[in-house]
């Protein structure tokens, strides 16, 4: 790239730094495409390697196995993704418009769960979650999960104001994920992303499931 | 099985489906076998062929290919499942008591959803629907699909006889639905078949569906 060599000195280091930092996210990159496109058990650390332009000894100095590649991947694209809704989340319980700041979150958390990117992961990590559970464990943990955690942390605190009523945090909190989630996604999951419902169709879904939650667990319950 | 021969006469037509019958009820369950454990792309005619002890003439008599076999397999599967609740969705719209009704049939639909034949075809399905999402699409038809309509149809006929208050059968079903499966059914699609919820569990997630579903949809609402 027209760089001039670093000096030998203490800038060294960060030239070095710099360079593998770039390689792991070539890795990175190479890498999701390939689970993506080939599955998991597709998929060989050789065409990582021969996709992101650098040697399999490099590919193994930063990444111990094909294991630990993909669960660097799953925890990159939920974080990315749950990242987007996480502090919408936990802003919530202060909210002083549960319907209107239940339905943007709806609506914001349904947008980010349909990407194709995530769904195709997903999919990845199902077709291998009776051989490696522990991979769909850690899908779980990073993504959905800590949404629902989240939310019943926000819920619990509404709960308090008297903003909604519940006795059950956690499941309040999943029903919510699953009333908004669930036509969709389910749908996207059994038949390809080639149909993948239109914005505003997503929108009336994360609309009609907080109608049914706000129902239930809200404040004119 | 100690069987005479039969006599080379119009009998011999039946002896003949009997054996036709025969062998493709052991392709299927060779084939049944072999999806489940190969995924769909992993699995070849030549194996089904050996498993079910038949030719592969024998197998392209009975599927016109592999995709056609395992349709048939799709569809054999959740018609069977979907057989055992379907009659009890029908009977619903003339429910004295809707509520133990509901209940009675969630708990049935989520142990059926949740069995582990059915949940491993589902990740085959999931995990090829990327390339076939017409499999996903007979999944959907015959499984959910079919069992979501049935109950649309019953809550329209509640919602007349004042039992249910709803504005849109199909999503209230699809509601209903999910709010039953989701939170099992998804942690068994991304973390296996080793964390199954125990059956009382599952009758938990049923009856707290059923309770958010009726304070949204029902008579009391």
């Amino acid at each position: 790239m027209g760089m001039m060599s670093p000096a030998p000195t203490a800038a060294t280091d960060t030239g070095d730094e710099r360079r593998s930092a770039r390689k792991r996210r070539a890795i990175i990159q190479a890498a999701t495409t390939v689970f993506l496109r080939n599955g998991y058990l597709g998929t060989s650390m050789d065409e990582i390697a021969a996709l992101a332009a650098v040697s399999k000894q490099t590919v193994y100095k930063h990444f111990a196995d094909k294991q630990s590649l993909f669960a660097e991947i799953v925890i990159g694209t939920v974080n990315e993704i749950s990242d987007r809704v996480y502090e919408e989340v936990v802003s919530l319980q202060d909210s002083g418009d549960i319907e209107a700041d239940l339905r943007e979150l709806a609506r914001r958390q349904l947008a980010g769960g349909m990407q194709p990117r995530l769904l195709q992961l997903r999919r990845v990590v199902i077709s291998e979650a009776g051989r490696f559970p522990e991979l769909g464990r850690t899908f779980c943990e990073r993504g959905p999960g800590r949404t629902i955690a989240a939310l019943a942390a926000a819920f619990e605190r509404l709960a308090g104001r008297g903003v909604l009523h519940l006795g059950d945090p956690l499941l309040a909190a999943e029903h919510f994920n699953w009333l908004i989630m669930s036509i969709p996604l389910n749908r996207a999951m059994l038949c390809g992303d080639g149909e993948l419902p239109a914005p505003a169709d997503l929108d009336r879904y994360a609309d009609a499931g907080v109608r049914v939650f706000l129902t239930a667990y809200g404040p004119g319950r």
